[in-house]
């Protein structure tokens, strides 16, 4: 965990952070936006996962992306090529991204397009399996991708993610062939570590898990899209 | 980066550390050995080529291992099957060990073992791309791992793990075959951050490059033995 309390200014930061991730929620809500943390290792897919997502749900659902990067824009451009707004935020030595940058994200989307015109917001993370699942940034779910090659003990040894997670993705299951590791094993224990968790194996490359994952995503809009009708009504 | 200023203790956090690396430097410096500082993101393979190397020198270098992990002694306890002192760390919460922690560690082996009979210490970081690196432990050289399964990317978006590693072992390469990815493009990428970097492609279930890579621990270790010859004799 980061050094969290600042004595001086008072101000305990995971506190002030959680301020902030829930006036960023307060945003997509008025906007009727769903909004998803998407966080992992580095290298687990996040980038390709989204590429497939963004290529599949084209037309169906108006999606931006906020991309979190420690320097680059090698992400943010392959998704550019998506259509979708995408929306840069370089982290610089930051380990993850917080509800501050993503807010600064939000109000660039909102000065280029017309946030209302949005049905989904996906930011991806720093690849870090560790920290941002303490960062709140104003998403309605987390998704956490472990990718196969990353070995079975994982969920163990690195428990907040998994336990904070509402989605998991068991990512690059084409490869589950040349790896000893079994994939009932790596669920199983992602389940001890957190029994609600939707657990869902997919092969960006092949394509194999994919539907379920846009099923997963569509319910959770729908969701949102209601709740946010029903507080526009109020 | 994490917040490392505490204003009210007026303690630059990462200063406060660097002072620690550095007393835990001067112990393993009187006694003759080496500490290298092993580091990369979850499941890049570190504690599997810990257990080739334990196993490769078993009889050659008096090894001691300080194993750090968030949760569980699952590591530790493969590590202990090849004969060796282990002493592990849960760092909680925390993405990252640092000097007192390992401070911790170097007291435990003092107690149970006679450090001046060892050669080298192996320090297993947490599995995090981003956080260990700005962490001195103590150790004479960082040694970082990435494996092929990450993407050819990665040096370029976690710039400074790169930076700082002293050797670079590009792992996992029996699985290149099946992965869109070019060891030699991994490589120039990390030669991008850091043109000094000793960079060794290496397979832990194969066995390919092992050699080298015991080869530049041997090298290490004799630097050490030898400076410290000089420092005692002084």
């Amino acid at each position: 965990m980061h050094q969290t309390f600042d004595a001086a200014l008072g101000i305990d930061l995971l506190h002030a952070n959680q301020a902030g991730a829930d006036h960023n929620r307060a945003h997509f809500d008025r906007w009727g936006i769903t909004c998803l943390n998407v966080m992992s290792s580095p290298g687990a897919g996040k980038t390709a996962l989204l590429e497939k997502t963004l290529a599949a749900l084209y037309g169906e659902l108006a999606i931006a992306v906020i991309e979190g990067d420690m320097t680059t824009e090698l992400d943010a451009d392959r998704l550019r090529q998506y259509g979708v707004p995408v929306v840069a935020i370089n982290t610089g030595r930051s380990c993850h991204l917080d509800a501050q940058m993503v807010a600064g994200g939000i109000h660039t989307l909102e000065h280029q397009h017309n946030p209302k015109a949005l049905d989904l917001v996906l930011v991806e993370n720093v690849g870090n399996l560790v920290c941002p699942a303490e960062f709140e940034v104003g998403e309605h779910a987390k998704v956490a991708l472990l990718s196969v090659t990353e070995g079975e003990d994982k969920p163990l040894k690195y428990p907040i993610m998994f336990q904070e997670a509402d989605c998991l993705l068991i990512t690059k299951i084409d490869l589950a062939p040349y790896l000893e590791v079994s994939i009932e094993q790596i669920a199983a224990n992602v389940r001890q570590m957190n029994p609600d968790v939707t657990i869902l194996p997919v092969s960006a490359k092949t394509g194999e898990g994919l539907q379920p994952w846009l099923d997963w995503i569509k319910a959770r809009v729908q969701l949102i899209a209601n709740t946010g009708n029903f507080q526009l009504s109020n």
